[in-house]
């Protein structure tokens, strides 16, 4: 379960969501952990929730992680190198080019230095709010450059594979513009349909869907750490959000009229409308394939204990693995739709079985 | 298990998606549904399905529910009147004052029609994607006018009754600013992000989380019908549209900079974000409640058959109500990680409960 080179000792640096969680993960695969913090109080849950002890390390550990806000990193970093407490050092900063470039203002050693950034993360903060699992399965971006030596490399990897993430290497430059494309600048426009809502009335509340409630999940982030994020990737964001902001023009330009406007006449919008189809087929699914791998099944089942149980039973006893589920929201109904995914063949078995047991099956 | 007035007969005119739905909810109570549509291959289609008769009726019909596109709406009204088909009319579509003003531009009788408007609908569309269940527990606009006969909004609202779906009464122009807020600029904005897909690196698309995932979900929707749906919504939808864009340019501006910018000069974005904290908190969660009135309890699983299945089956032996679920996507790894949702009592039982039984439990 190790990597390729052995690690027995890990500081963490910063005791927030990401670096308990990393603990967590560590500590349950044999690994010592340090823990500290600005704030000690923070160190001192992170240590009683399982991530490792707040009492400063004896000797150098094998790798420093700095897991602090973008802005703090290579601060933070120069500071460790300086009192020689780590064999290797990396981050866990959504942004990378901007760090990078810090190491190099401060003087601070880039051999030593790995980037890196594991795509996870939760709409919660705070080490309360950690979980051993949260990187598992997870792409986690290192961003080595041509000054970063191998053994710090290696190092940095071993650890990655120690928490179930899989690792991608790209240039720090790269990997900026990857993660303001599927993270940062749809992150801020999500707030922005979001914002739509803040002032709303009720009653124009009382017909949000599923949809929207998708749409808007993640902005209910923290200000402060996204300001943190956007504040350090600007550049990269500020490009998409440009050509987001020029389709919403040319789609606005077209809406705004006093009165109906002819279907015809809507070209960018049906063009943009087009974009988004061919844009969100292309998103990997589970397993790296598109979700149209999946067939669904959809069943109707009562809101009570023991339902779900008993379908996922029922699905359990005809050998049919679910892939995916879905509950379907029915604000005020006691009754609930199941949507059950799963592999396109198994799809008639699973609604024949679940139909000979009864159950309402729309397929 | 009727409403308020008896209702024995339905025609359906459209047999689509949303008409297809209707027929199967309707026929399951005991309606007599007639089904016609442009093509008549659809309605044998819908027919086969179990949706009604292909046959047309030999008696006018209690209500006759018009699911065309938007723009061809008013005038198969004013086509079904001057045949005297029915003694009462509604529409499915998804804008509503278009709707009216059109009835009174082609001198349609406004007395027997109700416009209504159904919040259900799919990202698939045609009478094969149709499902019996599609209305139940969703809301169910009708806009009713000063001209309205109080007959024919008592057979309408009988019939929404039927299909499980709560009523909703607006005037035509609040319903269109309402769906313009919650849902059509919504889509559009998401549309925008998922276009931004369309043309992005595989090494890009690899690092695509939950997070974009469920906000570009329904950019897959039909950009044909959505061009309908917006162009007779156009007004309503523009004004949400220049909103969001001017926090947009706002955001913009301050993120356009050649190099990283000082978090501290982010004002308008730290208030776009805090607003859309403030925004997505205010939408209802099932039940009408705010989401943040479950407890989360997470649980590692293992991909294979049985899993979900032995995790549902320990939930109910713990006579725990699972209120909601997310299987957390987990590209190229076998591991999965299943989110249960119970109410906030019930977290740490039913967290003990499956520690019991071996599971894998964060919390």
């Amino acid at each position: 379960m190790t990597g390729t080179v052995p690690v027995s000792s890990v500081l963490i640096v910063g005791t927030g969501l990401m670096g308990t969680s990393l603990g967590l993960a560590l500590q349950a695969r044999g690994v010592a952990i340090y823990l500290t913090d600005r704030d000690p109080t923070l160190a001192r849950t992170a240590a009683e929730l399982g991530a490792g002890t707040d009492q400063p390390p004896t000797e150098p550990v094998d790798l420093a992680v700095i897991a602090v806000p973008p802005t703090a990193v290579a601060a933070v970093l120069a500071d460790l190198q300086g009192k020689q407490l780590a064999a290797a050092y990396t981050d866990l900063a959504s942004t990378k080019a901007h760090i990078h470039a810090e190491v190099a203002r401060l003087g601070a050693d880039p051999a030593s230095f790995v980037g890196g950034h594991p795509m996870a993360g939760r709409e919660r903060s705070g080490p309360g709010s950690a979980r051993g699992d949260l990187f598992e399965g997870r792409p986690w971006v290192l961003t080595p450059t041509g000054q970063t030596a191998p053994a710090a490399l290696a190092t940095v990897q071993a650890v990655v594979a120690l928490t179930g993430a899989t690792p991608y290497l790209m240039a720090p430059s790269e990997h900026d513009h990857a993660v303001a494309v599927v993270s940062h600048a749809p992150h801020l426009v999500a707030a922005l349909v979001a914002a739509r809502l803040a002032d709303a009335e009720p009653a124009v509340l009382a017909l949000a869907g599923p949809g929207v409630r998708d749409i808007t999940r993640v902005a209910a982030g923290d200000p402060a750490l996204w300001r943190e994020i956007l504040a350090t990737n600007s550049p990269a964001v500020a490009a998409i959000l440009a050509a987001v902001g020029a389709d919403l023009a040319a789609v606005g330009a077209e809406l705004a009229n006093p009165g109906p406007v002819p279907p015809a006449a809507l070209t960018a919008t049906v063009d943009a409308l087009t974009r988004g189809n061919r844009g969100v087929a292309r998103i990997p699914g589970k397993h790296g394939t598109p979700p149209a791998r999946y067939a669904t099944v959809p069943v109707v089942l009562d809101d009570r204990p023991g339902q779900l149980a008993a379908l996922f039973a029922a699905a359990g006893a005809a050998g049919i693995n679910i892939e995916d589920v879905r509950i379907e929201h029915s604000p005020g109904q006691p009754v609930g739709l199941v949507e059950l995914d799963v592999r396109p063949e198994a799809a008639d078995p699973l609604a024949a079985a679940l139909r000979a047991g009864g159950w309402i099956v729309h397929r």
